[in-house]
């Protein structure tokens, strides 16, 4: 977590700069520069580079650097590059690694790659990489490391810090330093803050804080990540049932799971799925017309529904084909304001704001908002279609059912997600696609309803 | 940053608790309880409360817990709570509060309560709150504090951990020291977990880092945010354009920003605000109709103008009623498919994900996903038709509508946030309701062109 190295500003130049060192065979140049980037920017320079040079690049890298490298690349580039290097240097990278940071990139990676590289590292590392690659991705236990400083209560505070300078090197964050029992089970924290400022002789068990905020293992993500952001932590410690201290989820994995969540969320609400920058153009497309083509397809298939409610009033239509120009307007409002309230409840959902049990709460709040601008909406529809055909008769209809339409849309937009978080579903897929469509078809109930029902005042 | 108190497992009990002990005046046990809680789960507990059980609930308080609890409070409550407080107490809560905070506090309150509030403080600290409150609120200054630690670099480890210490109670964070030169310019930065693996006798020169990350203080807050989340930092130093320091930027706030962002995103791609759960229910509606109702009425609008374009085919359709039945599947589609792209669009240059200046390359990977997925909607939508209706010719007429309207869609979704963004408009105004209407009448226009073309074999 604590890299502070400089940060390219031209990354343009500093990457010509690399290809006309590798060129030129300027290795010691190149490595010298390397060594001052952040491995998140060596990554970025990499991921850019042809595969031979990606090789010779990083080859060049510290053992240390390398494995702080690794985890930032995409996990399609991880397999080869490391297949490429001599078995000894690839496993004094893997020792290198924080055990989350190893599990996370072995997780991603095929089956086959997998096993090579956790015959890479040492048998106890590997085996704390293979029990963290059990724990479900989404929880607590798939984000957190197994690296902190723990301690007993009886020791001094002296002896404390003493600790915290041997592990300073290997822990994921020193700033927390956790107490223990002899159970292993987590019964204190104190600050490194704390640590320095307390007198040196004094015991931990005088200092610690005794009331420690922790997640369970199973504990979702989203949650743990809305606990650091509410909590303002740095991190948090990870326990099992018995409160036997697992690991901890560090801050800066929380602001990737933050990130993630809201993109994951604004995907799914319309439907599609992130893209990879680093696959080809063929591969790419490929991925995103397979991901967003099923969602397209039930829009579809409630098109051809629409069409089916539209041809059961043809009649009315053949006799006044002016209802067919409020057609678009009204499945239009409808589906507009319907995925503004579904938006609404997920991201409520998601960041803790809206209590998702208060349904009917929920359902009055957004209903009322419906009618509202429903009353407005309609009203002025109606006048706009007085004005324009000349028949009180046509704006009554466009008008009732404009208010219905947005009462209606308002109502299912806010439910949906909210019964698919009861059970138990990402609210997120009560997405535009699917509440649009569906308002589609209830906004043309209303109004062939409507038609139906002044029909003979129509003609 | 570093509160580590117990959370209530159960927040109704707790909520239930207190209000038992308020009205039997058991205050001892009242104070005792609330000192043992997190200063979000006290903010949480008293806007639950009744206007006069918040008063005596929060002069219940210390000092420094008070400050803490000001600063998570809902900004509605802030100066009504303050002002029912005695001077002194009032003035010694705002000593407590670290700049940055004060400055968000008051920056959020109505222009006499600011005031108030500013001359409880002491006068150096009010006048660099009134600095921070003077920088525009989403930049790197308007999110900074000014409560770092910072050193001279000819000092040694020993007197630097010894500053530490001295500041460790004021400062925000202590993990990262600054290290300046004699004009206030940042030079270099160690860290605390550095720090204290140092030989104590060392002079900061040897041991400091001498490339820093910094940002300007006009940086927008978003840029600082994928910054820190790039390179996982705890905190990032913010500096003039003289290289001298003026404050650092905490990871806790970071969070915020990235959160708010989000949901600020979301909500704009659907044309809403956020709900405040404080207010009233008359004034959550009224607010929520204000702001969503401009959006809805450009629709409306574009509503009007779809029939408009339905109008000036209505020869057709007299003819053929059953043109009309495939109008909300045709713009349905557009409009969804439309949104993916604009929402992929909107994330990914938030995220850093996609570069905005490549709009070519952006435009063509999307208008092929829509070129192929319109190929295989449109097959799909052209067989239906013929099926249902029995006329190849209207088969081809919506199957080539079908397919238009997709590409113009994946085009129009990529290219207008690209452009808003080229404009230096917040992208996310690209919004669903605007490119969905929009994308009805572009759908219209080549179904009721197609329409004209082949109007002669329709009939």
């Amino acid at each position: 977590m604590e890299f502070v190295k400089s940060v390219p500003n031209d990354k343009e130049q500093i990457l010509a700069a690399i290809k006309s060192q590798i060129n030129t065979h300027r290795e010691v140049d190149l490595k010298k520069m390397l060594e001052e980037l952040h491995p998140a920017d060596i990554a970025e320079i990499i991921e850019s580079l042809a595969e031979k040079q990606r090789v010779s690049v990083f080859g060049l890298l510290s053992s240390e650097k390398a494995a702080a490298v690794l985890y930032e690349l995409n996990s399609e580039i991880v397999a080869p590059l490391m297949e490429s290097l001599d078995k000894s240097i690839a496993a004094e990278i893997m020792d290198e690694m924080s055990t989350d940071d190893a599990a996370d990139i072995i997780g991603d990676l095929k089956d086959e790659d997998k096993a090579k590289l956790l015959n890479l590292m040492e048998y106890a590392d590997a085996e704390d990489v293979q029990e963290l690659m059990d724990y479900p991705e989404d929880t607590a236990g798939g984000i957190m490391t197994t690296e902190y400083v723990a301690i007993r209560e009886d020791i001094t505070v002296e002896r404390a810090i003493q600790v915290v300078r041997e592990f300073a090197q290997e822990a994921e964050t020193v700033y927390y330093v956790y107490v223990i029992n002899e159970r292993n089970q987590l019964v204190g924290v104190i600050s490194l803050r704390e640590l320095i400022l307390a007198k040196s002789s004094a015991t931990i068990a005088d200092v610690m804080r005794r009331k420690v905020v922790s997640v369970n293992v199973q504990t979702d993500q989203e949650e743990v990540a809305n606990m650091v952001a509410k909590y303002d932590f740095l991190a948090v410690p990870v326990v099992d049932n018995n409160n036997q201290l697992l690991g901890i989820v560090t801050v800066d994995d929380v602001i990737d799971v933050i990130r993630e969540e809201a993109t994951e969320d604004m995907y799914l609400l319309v439907g599609t799925t992130e893209i990879d920058d680093e696959e080809d153009l063929y591969h790419r497309i490929r991925k995103s017309v397979r991901y967003r083509l099923p969602w397209l397809l039930i829009t579809l298939m409630s098109g051809v529904i629409s069409g089916q409610i539209i041809k059961s009033f043809s009649g009315a239509l053949n006799a006044m084909v002016a209802l067919a120009f409020f057609i678009p307007l009204l499945t239009g409002m409808g589906g507009n304001l319907g995925t503004q309230s579904s938006t609404i409840i997920v991201r409520g959902i998601a960041t803790g704001q809206i209590d998702s049990r208060k349904i009917l709460h929920n359902i009055i709040r957004e209903g009322l908002v419906g009618l509202s601008i429903g009353l407005i909406c309609g009203f002025i529809v109606a006048i706009f279609a007085v004005l324009w055909q000349g028949k009180p008769i046509l704006g009554l209809i466009v008008g009732l059912a404009m208010w219905g339409n947005m009462v209606t849309a308002a109502t299912i937009g806010t439910l949906v997600p909210l019964l698919l978080k009861k059970l138990n579903v990402d609210p997120a897929v009560a997405s535009a696609p699917f509440i649009s469509t569906t308002l589609d078809n209830t906004g043309l109930i209303i109004y062939g309803s409507l038609t139906m029902l002044f029909f003979k005042f129509l003609i």
